[in-house]
Parts: structure tokens; C-alpha cells; sequence
């Protein structure tokens, strides 16, 4: 079965909010059998609407719409789907009690404008939101579905999970199963990964296909199948899974598909090891990452954020005398740094970055993008420098990246 | 004039990767006077790769695509772009070159792979890649242009830049201005301040429309106008932007569209005060965004991510009796953290936070979501308790944006 999705907002189109309830969508779709036929990410503007509803109806079985139903007066999707489908605009009373739900929780008064969401198209059926107060409509036509929803993300995904995609599969089943599998490999680019896995590509069965997703530092490889049988489908990814495995070695860090912060937290806990970090360029990002996996707190136990000189002396003991001779940005340092943060913290790992993130601040001997990273586990410490490219968000992410792979690699 | 982007890779499509170019073009063209007619995302697929430009060709003058062309199986846009527009695959010398020298920089050497970047359409004028090792293609027909780059952001980005954005502006020039202005605000919610703009809202002129981008916690209000006339557009801009300015008065925390940790930020600098966090349920992402700004070396000067008590108690010097009384997540717990790590690292400024992000840890008493924030300057300290809504990322992201509201309250 066949799905696709309309963003609606103008707020998509101009670039000041990014579309992440697409990707979230097909996320959550693919594994259950949906094929992602394309996404349309258009203005809030009447004729843009009806031509992508039409582009989409002829392709798809499932439309899924998002934005475009806010109280506001840049919000018009909902009368151009009450045009579209015929009928016209009613009070519910079950959305106005909804409405008032919602405000109430969240401490406000109902006004006039967030009453109008009340009003729906007598055309569709409506799914109350649960966590917000526009409603969700279902709309029905030559055995197609076109659901609309809020595009506030939160109240798109909650919703999503809780009623759309239960009954979109209680209406469509097509028989078809599909089986996904994801390995994270580093250290090795695409294209020499491509070179060794050529032959392995050739004898894939036509159902079944390999895609490359390289991200900053690592290239995530996705196996995926498409079939009605689901017990030779499963046969086939294992077999296949194993060739990559057989053929790529060590250089897969992660089985399954995982950030890499938490596939160095699955190894710390399985070690019974425990982790610190002390950052300078990366200013929290390394702890951030590691603190955004449900559960870091088995094994990770805090951060020093060292941007300024004196705190790298003061909290994490290095020695002014090596800043002095070396630069703050040099391999005595972070070796300190790492050292001091695992003493200080009480840990048996850490990780220590120390960088010039940009735009300022670069010399000659130094440029911008240039930084000494550590990691340690018990008395073994291993240091590295690198030149990374990009602004200063890209040498951020790829500092952080780097230096959990750094971790990793004393974690076998 | 109008464009339309086309994000081409499978990847997208199944939301393994979020589409970020789109949005990034979009912040860069639109400026320039460029109307985004829409986005599609498609998969790595012939027919689709046709339909999409098909559609994209009949409503605008420029079509951009990104993506699928990096040199592995899973990229076949480079065949399609060349029987859509005709001539054949030709093998390019000063591409070859430059594939030679991205990947000599790179210290990596060339294999056959990516020695296959070098056969191009000869229906196309080529741009090399000054940061990668893809083409960019100029195809023309008709008067409208067609270009296709590579989908890394990096090179993407680069790209439009330094070559793809200077050329269009001189292909294409229609003589409309373009004027945007954002402003943030914060304490109230969208539908409130609409009611409160309402009036404006109807004496705005045709060519004029406010948008409301609401973005966790804050708002986002641009207005925008296009119109022949540069210094009436100018005018207009500057006398409605004061307009709203009367009618929201301080809930506006921010001229222009800056970040949030970048409006603190500029207080923080304009009264000579520094900064420190010590964070707990936040991990460490209050600092990532505060040093996310660039310059904040100006007034930061570090933090304390304290996720183990024992971090607490011995850096920053909170009670063991009073986490053993009240708990970790409570307003005497955030008040010692933050003055704790003023005190320690001597700054100042600081904020604090202790919470349950969950999705594990909460309690009837205080269930996942209830976030403890403090703030001070000087000593000054004040302290609120949340209930976030959401998951895991959203409870960090939330509290993160409060924290920083808190603190700003105090920077008048």
C-alpha cells in the first residue's frame, strides 16, 4: 500500500521550520508494510493545496496531511478540504468540549479564535486530539483515505501513534511484509565500502536492496526487503545481514539501528564501566548526546564544560604551565583534561575535547577546525588531532562524533 | 520569479535522514526575492526523478535538486537527467581532476567508484565541487534552468554559496523586493497574541502577511513584503514592525530572528555579566546552545553536568541532607546548584536544572516531565517547577528553553 504526505505551511516553504514530522512518519510507516510514495511540502495557499491533494490521490491509497490547522489567520487548510470533499462547516460540540479540555490543562482561557477550531467539514469523520486542540479528520473517497493533522510535531506524533496508524491498518492490508536491518560502520568511506561490498550487491534478490546513509563520521548501511512470504524474506535478511558482516569485519560498530552514543552507552554498561567528559569546543555536546539515550544515567555521571582557562586549572587540574608552553589547544592538555575529569568525577572512562570551533580564533599553526580530542578507560589514555571541516555547528558535530568513536575504540 | 526544490534519496523518503537542504535554500533564496513554489521529496527512482521534474518544470522558472548522486548503486540521477535532457554520458577530464584533488586533500585514494563521478551529461554545463567530489549540473530548456547538486549538506550548502546562488541571481533578475523582519516573543501563546494583533492584522497591506512560527515555548512572528517599490516596501516594514512592537510591548524578548541562547547571550554581554550552568536533567544541552552561539567564549565560561548526586554534593556543594529531605528534583536542590556553580566556576550568572526526562523515573509525586529550574544574578536567585509534556527530547529541549527564559527575566 501506497502513502504519501502533504506538509502545509508557509513556515516550511520560507525555511524557518524544518519538516521533521515527514521523516518521523515514514519511520514509523515503512516497518509495517506502507511504501513512501514522496512528500510535498507546500505554502498555505488554496490552489498549491488542491493540486498537491490531486497529485497525491492519483498515485496513493493513504494521503497524510500536516499543518496547516492552527487557530491563526495563515492557517487555511481546513476550508479548502471542506471545498474539496463537499459538505461544509459545522460546530461540533465534542471538539469545543475538547478544546476546553486541553485549555484547561494547560491553564488558559478559551478565546474566540481557539474556539473556531470547533468548527469541521460535515464531509470527514473526526479523531479528538488528545494533546492539542485541533482536530484530526478522516476523509474517505473511491476507497482512499486522506487524513488531516496539526502540524505541531508533538501533537502530529502523539496522534499518529494512538489512533491514525492503528486504523489505517485495521482498513488496508495488503499481505505484503517487509523486513529492514541496519548496521553502523566507521572508519571507512562510502565508496571504498561500495568497492567491497560490489559483489555482495550482485547477488541480492531484486526484492531486497542496500542504501548507503553516511552521517558525519560514520555511513549507516540499510538492508531492506519487500515480500509476501515474511518467513523466507526473514531467511534472506539474516543470510544477507551475515554476508555484510562477513565482509565489513570490525570496521561495524553498531548492529541495529542506533546513534552512536548509544552504542559506546550499550558497551560501557555491558563493561560495567562508567563515564565522564570534559569539553572545551564541543561545550556540552558530547554529554548532551550521551545524556539524550533513555537510561545514560547507568553509566555516565557528569561533565565539566571547561570553556574558560581557569576552569580547565581550577576543576579539572591542568597545569597552567602546559597551557602556557603548548596552547590551550594541544595534546598535553586534553590528556589532562581527561585525566582530571575521571579523578575529579569518580569515573573509569572519559572523553576530553579541546578545539577551535570558528569563525574566530584560528592562527596558521592552528586553523579553525582544528582539534585534540582524548579518551581514556583506567590508566590507558589515547589522544588524537584533527582537522575538521565546516562551520562551527559542523565542527561541533563532528568533534563529538569523533571523539565517542575515539571511546569506542578502548571499549572491545 | 519562482523555484521549486526536488530532494531526491531514498533515505529521505524513509525517514532515515531529515531533509535539511530544502529549508536551508529556502532561508537563503527567498531574501534574494525568490518565491518557493514547494518541495518534493522522492525516492532514488527513475519514473519518480521524471514525474518530479515534469511537475516542477510546469509552475517554475528554477528547479534545484538535491542528492542522488553520490557514485554507489543506490544513485541514478545522473542517468535520468541525462536522457530527460538528451546527449549522452561523456567523461569529463577537469572533473576527473578535481576528483583527484578532493580526494588527495581528504588523504584518501581514488578508486573506481569514485572515479565514475567524471562521465557527465553531455546536455549539461558543468560547476566542479569545490568540496566534494560530485558535479553540479546546469542544465537549460525553454528559459528555465534545472540545477542538479550533491545531497551532502556540506557540499550542498557550500555549493549554492559560493556558485549556484551569485549565478541564478545574474540569469534571472525580475525586479521585486523582498523585506522580512522577525521578532520572538515569549509569554504568550499563538492564539492570544492573534487576538491581541487582530486589528493589525486587517490594515496590513495586500502585499504584506505575518506569520506565526510558534517553536516550544516561544513565538516567532515574521512579517514579510514584496513590492516593486524597495523603499516604500522599506517604510511600510519598518512602521508596521512598530506597529506590533506597541501592541506586544515586553512580551517581545527579541528583534530579528536570533536564537533564544543568542537573545541571552547579547544581554549577557551588553551588561558585562558571565555565565555558568549546572545541569542535571538537561545533560548538558543548555550549555551545547549557549556555546552553540558564536562568541560566547565573550560570557560563558563553563558548566557542571552533574547526572550522579555524588556530582551534586562534591562539585557543587549541595546538601546531601536537603536531596535526602526533599529529593533531588526540588526547589532547594536547584537553588544550591546554581549558586554552587556560580560560586565554583565565578561567574556571575547561572541557571540550574534538576528533572525527570524520563521515560523512566518519575513517581506519582513528581511524574516524568516535572523539571526544577533555577536562575540568578548576583545574588538574586529565583527558582520554578514545570510539568513538560512530551518525550525524553522534548522534556530536555522544553526545559532547556525555560531555563533560559528564566534567566533572561532577570537581565531587564
Amino acid at each position: 500500500m501506497k502513502y504519501s504526505v502533504i506538509a502545509i505551511g508557509d513556515e516550511l516553504l520560507i525555511g524557518q521550520v524544518t519538516d521533521t514530522n515527514s521523516p518521523w512518519i515514514a519511520r514509523h510507516m515503512t516497518p509495517l508494510g506502507w511504501e513512501p510514495a514522496g512528500v510535498q511540502v507546500i505554502a498555505d495557499d488554496e490552489q498549491q493545496i488542491d493540486r498537491a491533494i490531486d497529485q497525491a490521490w492519483q498515485q496513493c491509497d493513504v494521503v497524510l496531511m500536516t499543518g496547516g490547522l492552527g487557530p491563526t489567520k495563515d492557517d487555511i487548510t481546513k476550508g479548502v478540504l471542506c471545498r474539496y470533499f463537499g459538505g461544509e462547516l459545522v460546530h461540533n460540540p465534542e471538539v469545543e468540549r475538547n478544546v476546553e479540555r486541553v485549555m484547561t490543562q494547560r491553564h488558559l482561557t478559551v478565546n474566540q479564535t481557539t474556539r473556531t477550531q470547533a468548527m469541521v467539514p460535515s464531509s470527514c469523520r473526526i479523531i479528538q486530539n488528545q494533546v492539542g486542540t485541533a482536530p484530526i479528520m478522516w476523509f474517505e473517497r473511491d476507497g482512499k483515505v486522506l487524513v488531516s493533522m496539526p502540524g505541531v510535531p508533538h501533537e502530529t506524533k502523539t496522534m499518529m501513534k494512538v489512533a491514525v496508524i492503528p486504523q489505517l491498518t485495521q482498513r488496508f492490508n495488503d499481505g505484503n511484509h517487509i523486513e529492514f536491518h541496519t548496521l553502523v560502520v566507521a572508519g571507512i568511506i562510502e565508496s571504498d565500502i561500495a568497492e567491497r561490498l560490489d559483489a555482495f550487491e550482485r547477488q541480492l534478490p531484486p526484492h531486497m536492496h542496500l542504501a548507503y546513509l553516511p552521517q558525519g563520521g560514520t555511513v549507516k548501511l540499510r538492508l531492506t526487503g519487500i515480500h509476501r512470504d515474511g518467513d523466507l524474506l526473514k531467511q534472506q535478511m539474516e543470510r544477507n545481514v551475515a554476508l555484510i558482516h562477513q565482509e565489513l569485519g570490525n570496521a561495524i560498530i553498531g548492529d541495529g539501528d542506533k546513534p552512536l552514543a548509544a552504542i559506546v552507552g550499550d558497551r560501557l554498561r555491558t563493561l560495567g564501566l562508567t563515564l565522564a567528559t570534559a569539553e572545551s569546543c564541543t561545550g556540552g555536546n558530547i554529554a548532551h548526546q550521551v545524556t539524550s539515550i533513555a537510561g545514560s544515567s547507568d553509566y555516565f555521571l557528569g561533565s565539566v564544560v571547561s570553556y574558560a582557562n581557569q576552569v580547565k586549572t581550577s576543576l579539572l587540574g591542568v597545569n597552567e604551565a602546559d597551557i602556557a608552553a603548548n596552547g590551550v589547544v594541544s595534546e598535553p592538555v586534553v590528556r589532562q583534561m581527561v585525566q582530571g575529569v575521571c579523578k575529579r568525577i569518580g569515573t573509569t572512562c572519559g572523553i576530553a575535547t579541546s578545539g577551535i570551533a570558528g569563525p574566530g580564533g584560528g592562527t596558521p599553526d592552528k586553523p579553525v577546525g582544528t582539534v585534540w580530542m582524548a579518551a581514556c578507560r583506567g590508566g590507558r589514555v589515547v589522544a588524537q588531532v584533527l582537522q575538521l571541516p565546516g562551520d562551527r555547528m559542523r565542527v561541533i558535530e563532528r568533534a563529538t562524533t569523533e571523539a565517542l568513536l575515539l571511546l569506542l575504540k578502548l571499549l572491545d
